[in-house]
C-alpha cells in the first residue's frame, strides 16, 4: 500500500493514440527516473469537455506536470495550459508532409501569458519531455535531483564510451 | 422593429483587440453585404469558458457562420471548430516576427473530423472571410446571392476600369 | 424514384486522377453523411474551357459547394471560385518534393473578394473537407445538421475509448 | 505609318495596377530594347473571361510573349499559359507577409505540359522578364539580337566601372 | 533583512546586450510576480568559461530556473543546459533577417537527454519564459501559485473588458 | 542527307549523371515534339572552361535554347545565362535533404540582366523545360507551332478521358 | 618600403557595389587584424570572364584567402571557388525579400569536391569572414595568431565589461 | 618512426557515433588526400568538459583545423569555435524531420567574432569538410596543393568522361 508513491506526478496526454510509439519513450524514460505518470488520449477538437475536466482537476490530483503531443495544428499543449497554472510542457509530433514545422509552430508561438515549454520534435522531444519533467519535480524532490545527476554522468559516459569504440573500430 | 435583419448571423471572434483593424475589413465588408454581424474579442487560452459558452450557444441563437482570427499558435478557429458544427472561418494573423506562417499553420493544418475552413493571411483574408461567410448563407438566401453576383460584376469592372485608366496614364 | 437524393450536392473536382485515392476520403465522408456527390477530373490548366463550363453550370444544376483539389502550383481551386459564387473548399495536395507547402500557399493566398476554404494538406484535409461541406449544407437541412452532431458524438466516444484501450494496454 | 513596329510584340498583364511600379521596370527595360508592348491589368480571378479572350487572340494579334505578374496565390501567369502555347513568363510579386515566397511557387510549380517561365520575385524578375522576352524574340530577329549583346557588354562595363569606382573610393 | 527575498530565484541570461529591451519584459513579469531574480550578459561562444562557471554554481546558489534569450544560432539555452540539472528556459530572438527561425529551431531542437523549454520567439517568448518559470517555482511556493491564478483570473478579465470596449467603440 | 534536321536546337546540360533519369523526360518530350537536341554533362564548378567554352558557340552552332538541370547550389543554368543571350532553362533538380528549395532559389533569384527561365523542381519541370524550348522555337517553325496545339489537345482529351474512366470505376 | 605587408593576403568580391556597407565590415576586421586586402567588384554573371581571370592569378598574386559576398542567386563564391584551390569564405547578404534564404543555399549547398565556407547571412558573416580568413592565414602566421588571441579576449572582456554596466543600469 | 606524419593535423568531431556513415566520407577523403586525422565522438551537451579541454588543447597538439558534424540544433561547431582560434568547419547533419535547415541555420548564424565555416548539409558537406580542409592547410604544405591541383583535374576529368559516356549510351 504506497498511494503517493503511485500517484502519478506527471500527466501524459496525446491527441491521437497513433503517437503512442513516440510517447513510448517518454513513459520509459519517466518510469527510469523514477517518475510515476498516467497516460491518456485527448484531443482539444475531439473531447475538449473532457479534456477541460482533466486539467481543472489535474493540480488538485497531486499532478505536477503535464506533457501534451500532438502533430498538425498541435493545440492541445495550448489548450491545457490556457486552463492551469502548472507547467505544460509540448511535445510537436511530425504528423503531416510539412516535417513536423507545423506542430513545431502551433505549440510554441504562445501568446503572452500562457506559456508551453516546447521540446523538439518527435522522439528527441519526447525524451526530452520526460526529462524536463524530471528537472521540474526534482527542484522539490532531493532524490530525484540525484538520479538526474547520476543520468547526466552515464550520459557522459555513454558519448566516451562511443569514442572509444569509434576508434577501435576505425583504428586511427 | 426588425429583429430578424439585426439579428446577427455571422460572428466574428478575434484573440486580440490588437487584431481589430485588420477584422475591419471583415466587418465592413459583411455590412456592406447586409449581414448583421457581431463581434467579441475571446481567446481560446485566456477566456476558454467564455468562448466555449459562446460557441455552444452559437447555432441557437442564430448565428450561420463563425469567423476567428488569431496570430501566432492561432488556436481560436480550431478550439470554436471543436465546439460547434457551424462552419467556421479563420483568418490567421501575421502577428509574430514570421510573417504568419505560425498562424497559417496553426489554422489550417486541423486533424480529421473538425475543418477549420481557413482564408489568407492578414488583410486579403479578412475580406475574403466575409466574402465566403456570404457565400455560405446566400445558399438559403435569394437576396444575398443577388448582391454577391453584383459585387462579382462590380469587382470585374473595376480591374477593367483600372485597365483603362492604366492605358490612359501610360500612354502605350 | 428518389430524384432529389441522387441529384449530386457537392462537385468534387480534381486536377489528375492519381489524386483520387486521397479524394476517396472525402467521397467517402459525404458518402457516410448521406451527401450525394459528383466526382470529376479537370484541370485549370489542361481543360480550363470544361472547367469554366462546369463550374457556371454548378449553381443552376443543384450544387451547393464545390470541392478542388490539387497539387503544386495548385490553381484549381481559385480558378473556380473566380467564376462562381459558390462556396469552393480548397484541399492542398502533396504531390511534389516541397510535401505540399506550394500546394498550401497557392491554394489559401488568394486575393480579396475570391476566398477559397481552404483545409489541410492531404488525408486530413480530403475528410475535413467533406465535414466542411456537410456543415455548409446542414444550415438548410435538419437531418444532416443532426446526423453532423451525432458524427461529433461519435468521434469524442472514439477518443474516449480509445484513451480506455491504451490505459489497458500500457497498464499504468 | 510604322505599322509593325508600334503592333506589340509582348503582352504584359499584372493581376492589380498596384504592381504597376515593379512592372514599370519591365516595361522601360522593353522600350530601352526597343520591343513594342502592351499593358494591360486583367485578373484570372475576377475577369477570367476577359483573360480568356485576350489570351486566345494573343497569336493571332501577332504577340510573341506574354508576361505576367501576381502576388500571393499567383495564378494568372499559369492560368494565361494554360490557354496558349505563346511562351508565358511569369515574375512572383512579393505582396503578401510570406517574401513573394507563397506568389513564387504558386508561379512555378505548374504540372507537365504547361510551362511558366519564372523569373526572380520582384524588381529583379521585373527587369528580367524583359530581357528573357528580349532574348525569345531575338532568335528571330538580328537586330534585336545585336542590342542584347550590347546590353551584355554595357552590363560588364558597369560592373568594371564600378569596381574602378569602389577601388578610388575606399582607396586600397 | 530579508535575505529570502533578495536571493534570487532565477537566472536570465542574455548573449548580448542589446537583447535587453526583449528581456525586460522578463524582468518585470518576475517582478510583477513577486520572483526576485538575477540578469546577467555571457555568451556561450564568447565568455564560454564565465558561463560555465556560473552554470556549475547555479544550483548551489539556490537558483531555480535558468532562463536564456539568443539570436541567431542561439546556443546559449542548449549550453547551459548541458551542464546543469536546474530547468533551463529558451526565448529565442529575431536578431537576423530570417525573422527569428534560425534562433528558434537552434534553442528547441536539443539532443535527447538535454531539454531546453522553449518558449515563443521574441516578446510573447520574453513574458511567457517568466510565467513558466512562475509556474515551476510555483510547484513548491503556495503565495506563488495563488497569485499565478490571480494573474490568470486578470488575464481573462481584461480580456473580457476589451470585448466590452470593442463592442461599445463599434456600436453593433 | 537531312543535316538541317539533326542538326540541335536545343542543348540539355545536366551537372551531374546522375540527373540522367530525369532529364530523359526532357529528351523524350523534345523528341516527340520533333526537336533535335544534344545532351552534355558539364558543370559550372568541376568544368568552367568546358562550360563557357560550350555555351560561347552554342548560338553560333545554332542551338536555340539551352536548358540546365542542377540541384543543390544550383548554379548551372546561371551560369550559363551569363555568358550567352539564347533563352536558358533551369530545372531544379530535388538532390538533396531540403526538398529542391536550394536548387529552386539558386536557379530563379537571378539579378537583374540575366534571367533564367525557371521551371518546377524536378519531373514536372524536366517535362516543362522541354514544353518551352519547344513554345520558343515554335514561334519561327509553324510546323512547331501546330504539333504543339496538337499536344495541348490530346492533353485537354486525356484529362477528359480520365474523368469519364474515373465516373465508370466510382460509379457515382 | 613594406612590400610584402601592403600585397594583399586576401581578396574580397561583390557581385554588386551596393554590397559595400556590409563589406566595409569586412574590410574594417580585416584591418585591425593587421591583414592587407583588396576589393572588387566581379560578378559571376555579368563579368565572368573578368571573374575567372582574377581567381586563376589569386594564388600567383599571393592571396591566400578569398572572401566573396552576393545576395539573391548567391553563385559568385562557388563560381570562384571551382577555378581555385585557395579557400573561398561566402557571405550570403539579404538582398531580396526571402530574407537571405536564398543567398544562404545558393552559397552552402555546394557540390563535393566544390567547397565555399559559408558564414552567417549579412552583417554577422561580414565580420566573421575577416575573423575565419584570419584564422586560416594565422596557422602560417605566428604575429597574426597572437592578434586572434588578443581579439578573443577583448571580446570576452567586452562582454564582461557589458554584464557589469547591465547590472549597474538595472540594479538588481 | 614517423611522428610528424602520423601526428593528426585535422580533428573530425561528432555529437554521436550515428553520424559515422556520413563522416566516413570526410575521413576517406582526408586520407585520400594524404591529410593525418583524428576522429572523437564529443558532445556540447553531454560532454562539454571533455570537449573544452580537447579544443583547448588542439593548437598545441598540432592541430590544424577542426571538423564537427552534428544535426538538430548543432551546436557543437559553434562550442568549439567559441574556445579556438583554429578554424572550425560545420557539416549539418540531416538527422531529424526538418531535413537539415535546423542543423544548417544552427551552424551557420554564428554571432560576429567566432566564424564556423559551414559546408553542405549531409554527405556533400562531409566531403567538402575534407576538401576545405585540405585548402587551408595547402597554404603552407605545397605537396598538398599539388595534390588539391590534381584532384582537381581528376574531378573535372571524370565529369567529361560521364559526358563522353552518357552520350555513348542515349546515342543522340
Amino acid at each position: 500500500m504506497r498511494p503517493e508513491k503511485t500517484s502519478p506526478l506527471v500527466g501524459i496526454l496525446m491527441g491521437s493514440k497513433s503517437d503512442l510509439p513516440i510517447l513510448q519513450l517518454t513513459i520509459d524514460k519517466l518510469f527510469e527516473l523514477g517518475i510515476p505518470c498516467e497516460v491518456k488520449v485527448m484531443s482539444a477538437h475531439r473531447t475538449p469537455e473532457a479534456a477541460s475536466e482533466y486539467i481543472k482537476q489535474a493540480e488538485s490530483r497531486g499532478l505536477k506536470v503535464i506533457i501534451a503531443a500532438a502533430g498538425g495544428a498541435a493545440h492541445l499543449a495550448g489548450f491545457l495550459a490556457g486552463q492551469t497554472i502548472l507547467p505544460v510542457i509540448g511535445i510537436p509530433i511530425d504528423a503531416t508532409s510539412l516535417g513536423g514545422l507545423d506542430a513545431l509552430l502551433s505549440t510554441v508561438q504562445m501568446p503572452p501569458g500562457v506559456p508551453v515549454a516546447t521540446v523538439a520534435i518527435g522522439k528527441f522531444g519526447a525524451v526530452n519531455a520526460a526529462v524536463l519533467a524530471a528537472q521540474i519535480i526534482a527542484l522539490g524532490d532531493v532524490k530525484l535531483n540525484n538520479r538526474l545527476k547520476q543520468m547526466k554522468k552515464e550520459m557522459a559516459q555513454k558519448v566516451i564510451d562511443a569514442c572509444d569504440e569509434l576508434n577501435r573500430e576505425i583504428g586511427i
